[in-house]
């Protein structure tokens, strides 16, 4: 990019270390963005507040601009009740189904033994900490059902079995809109076994 | 969003707005982009200097930081030689090869009726205006090989007949790598026209 100006090499090599984008696609969006001014200087603007603001919530480690996060700052939350998610994108879906009155906890990632992430990369400890400190009655378990997922859940909850509360996970079932034909065996296998009486 | 800070659901709706990029995907970017708080400043900074600098080269409407772009101010590329592209990627990949050593002229985009842009939309009144007023010997088509690509094609040549200067495209043939069982009829009909004695 030796013809450009150096800025645009510097946002390509940026954008070029998002999750799923290359090089080539991290050109073609930052091309597309530069044919934008306005949208460029909203970017800019927001993205200086975020650097200006941002940090974890020191409860839950959700992102937060000022403190404590909106979510641990509600006082009609129910605070005996932690969700334990891996992600940020974890807490925006639950949140949607506006079904979920509690707090949340946020492990950011998955225990990983292969790519290297052990329980102390986790916000484990933490958790643990606020079980002890606090007074909580349920930990809801929503994580992936992935490999990943499934160790994290079978780790915490034999480390979280000494305390005096309640560990659940999510109920596995058929999916809305699923074909049966296409479900695999372990779903249908829970959903059956969990079948509900009309 | 409700439960996170302001500039968080702002720098999703912006990361939307990119090309191939659903909200989904944006959300994963931009959380992924908040736990990184050094490349947030880098890519802040990088944004601002576009905001405050970037615009098109007045010849070739390339992206430039200052006047004319730094190919047009090189005084060593043939400026009687012009490669007519659609977007910036293009330059990019041409400028790669070190095959060429002229000047470019950027359309900004390729004929397209049914989405509305139709030949005023185009840099191609700019590109007859440069034609008129400059020495040029020799205009290569360097466009994508679909529909909008051919008619943008056609389109310049008939525009371009009744100056004194010779109009070349791409040559047609097997690109490498190419499997000929899986070579289409129109390209490989092309490569055995066009085929090279040894």
């Amino acid at each position: 990019m030796a013809h450009l100006p150096n800025f645009i090499q510097k946002l390509i090599d940026e954008f070029d270390k998002l999750p799923g984008i290359g090089p080539k696609t991290a050109s073609r969006l930052v091309f597309d963005l530069l044919h934008r001014k306005e949208d460029i200087k909203i970017l800019a603007d927001n993205l200086n507040a975020a650097y200006q603001q941002i940090h974890l919530c020191p409860k839950c480690f959700n992102l937060s601009d000022d403190g404590l996060c909106k979510i641990c700052r509600n006082p009609e939350r129910n605070t005996k009740l932690i969700a334990v998610v891996a992600h940020n994108q974890d807490v925006e879906a639950v949140e949607k189904t506006s079904k979920f009155t509690g707090t949340y906890h946020l492990l950011n990632g998955l225990l990983s033994p292969l790519e290297g992430i052990t329980p102390d990369r986790l916000k484990i400890n933490e958790l643990e900490k606020r079980i002890s400190e606090e007074e909580v009655a349920e930990v809801i378990l929503i994580l992936d059902q992935s490999m990943e997922g499934e160790a994290t859940a079978i780790y915490l909850s034999k480390l979280l079995k000494k305390y005096p509360l309640k560990i659940s996970q999510l109920a596995r079932g058929i999916p809305m809109g699923a074909n049966i034909e296409y479900t695999d065996e372990v779903t249908l296998s829970s959903a059956l076994e969990n079948r509900k009486e009309l």
